[in-house]
């Protein structure tokens, strides 16, 4: 249960375009999402207690580090400022540091930012990324070989099909036409998937999310809440697992999502089934098709036939799952990887805010291959589903 | 004050040996603080429900991210673990965001580990550093540049004499002779400080910390104190100012580590006046004349006469001041950057845990040139001075 008794309300957000953005540099699209979520919020910036930053990899791309500080500048005051980094989960966890920093008293109300400019850069994207995996023990891996390895494990053990990732691929992209801070939107067909070049047997490039540029926001208060529309994180977890995959119990699931849901849902008080909308870490196709079954809407092993049935589209979704990545997901939306975690907490809040199809969501934020996952649990406060306890 | 009336002791410490540590990784490095500061706190391993790692080179340096996920996989249950950067004071600022998970009273007992691996890498030292300052408004600086920057600020303002910054240099020398983990156990004199070369003006080599490998740890707890001798953190501070040098209201003080002294003698309800021992940033001599001034041990622009007669040494302390960096401090100990925060903490349990001499301790770590600060009070429970309220 969430401690005591205090609740996180989301009060503000501010999600930047999302793509390769030649124009903008690091600092342009934190101060854009800084700025622009204060203004959201209807706040001054000195009603900012303190800001917690995320990002992965300006240190490598843009040899710049201490980006609390670059952040904290923004702000006349200077809040206390703070980034953290956990690979691809950078936003999530950040986020959860934002909670429990709400929660220990000292702050009422606090700003998060995630950041990442990956194009542009002065290094090879697929060696800074590859800091999220385990350096010694799996040198020269690289992030779509991985998550093919996850792949080929899940397609043998459960005869999960090639069509099955296809799916999910064009689903995304057909949600992400609807989303203006997109990198891509277009609609692609299952079959177009499979025509694209082979990465890493079995996911081909458009398995795979891209690179990109972008920035998002959230301004999270415990004091502070928009009446008659208040959305709140009624639960968070954060799971760990080791680094390289051949340490793990299973490569068929990942046992940090399974842990962060866990956690969250019983902070929550509430199960999977209460669940309308989920942001889940699609980084490769594959991913998005173990957090169905690590987040516990469906058995493991059965995800695959929900997704070729259409069931977490918006157009065809079924009462028994979730809508899955309505803002196109990390695959069509796009991933700056450290923005993505918090992406997925302002699009949620963006989205409860302004429809009445969705009273309760879901994100789910992974880094690496799944040593670290983030899951939180958002709610409309008039929600007639369960009850925050 | 320290919300909730919840108390933060310190239960363990571990300091590895600092220095140019050829035959050690990363990896061994975060793995001695973490096993054998568990063991220093008498804990089993699943006795730690969160982690917090400060880093901040080890993208650049060995192209390893998800620090909070590598050390994490020394505990079988894979407790949350989360990586913070802010420059050099990483370690700082795992410290108070270990403190404010403590309080979120969602967590009893949390170990923070600061490590940094400088040697061997594959990247230029100094290039790496830079990213803590800003890269477009100061690009091509270098970290003595920007402290030659402030020492000659302050000597015009204040007439600070030359000597006085030898002298720190020396006595911190002087300190490390006794301390087994230091880089440095020589005695230099102030003269032979005055004969190195030139780094920047009038910054010369040994008035420069050095790059170092090294890591150290301390569990945080709620709920577990040693009986008849508990070390608690009863204050701590964050402070942010502008990354560029150029925004700055003074250069001839940090603005950063007023904020977070300010903060941290509040929740502790002490002032400066209280302070026995101080482990202070000195990655340069300037740095810890500033910090003197800057923390209240002084009047600005006097800390030089108190350094000119050695008030601050251990040989010939004076009772109106403290002893400043009893450890050699970054000077003689060595600068493993994410790892020296958390070393201060560590040193002052341990130092005040075995020695009769000091009750009340503060540490002090800076980030770039004072764009963060952190300050945390550490004192003995039984401690004659004042009262935690």
């Amino acid at each position: 249960m969430m401690p005591e008794n205090k609740k996180i309300h989301i009060v503000g957000s501010h999600i930047t375009q999302f793509g390769e953005l030649w124009d903008r540099s690091l600092e342009d699209l934190a101060y854009e999402a800084t700025t622009q979520c204060i203004t959201d919020a209807d706040l001054q910036p000195k009603g900012i207690d303190a800001i917690f930053v995320a990002n992965m990899t300006a240190s490598q791309f843009e040899t710049q580090a201490h980006l609390g500080a670059l952040v904290s500048d923004f702000l006349p005051h200077h809040p206390p400022s703070t980034r953290v980094e956990a690979a691809c989960a950078s936003g999530g966890v950040a986020i959860v540091q934002a909670c429990q920093a709400l929660l220990s008293g000292l702050y009422e109300t606090v700003l998060v930012v995630g950041v990442e400019k990956m194009t542009d850069g002065s290094a090879d994207a697929a060696t800074v990324l590859s800091a999220a995996a385990h350096q010694s023990a799996e040198y020269g891996s690289t992030f779509p070989g991985l998550y093919a390895l996850l792949a080929q494990a899940h397609m043998q053990k459960y005869k999960t099909p090639r069509s099955a990732l296809s799916m999910i691929a064009a689903k995304n992209h057909g949600h992400g036409i609807s989303n203006k801070k997109a990198q891509f939107r277009r609609a692609i067909t299952p079959e177009a998937v499979e025509k694209t070049m082979m990465v890493s047997e079995p996911l081909r490039v458009l398995d795979c999310s891209p690179i990109s540029d972008g920035a998002a926001a959230v301004i999270l208060s415990t004091t502070r809440s928009k009446m008659n529309n208040s959305i709140q994180i009624i639960g968070f977890g954060q799971g760990q697992d080791s680094l390289q995959l051949s340490k793990r119990k299973s490569l068929t699931s990942l046992q940090s999502t399974k842990d962060a849901a866990q956690n969250a849902y019983r902070m929550a008080n509430q199960g999977p089934e209460s669940i309308d909308v989920a942001e889940v870490h699609d980084c490769f196709s594959i991913a998005e098709l173990l957090a169905m079954e690590d987040l516990g809407f469906c058995e493991p092993g059965k995800a695959a036939a929900a997704v070729l049935k259409e069931k977490t589209s918006v157009a065809k979704n079924s009462v028994a799952f979730p809508v899955i990545n309505h803002s196109g997901g990390l695959k069509a939306c796009g991933h700056p990887v450290g923005a993505t975690g918090v992406k997925q907490v302002a699009y949620l809040y963006e989205l409860l805010s302004s429809s009445t199809n969705y009273s309760t969501g879901l994100t789910h934020n992974v880094g690496g291959s799944g040593a670290t996952a983030v899951v939180t649990i958002v709610q409309k406060v008039n929600s007639t589903k369960g009850t925050q306890q």
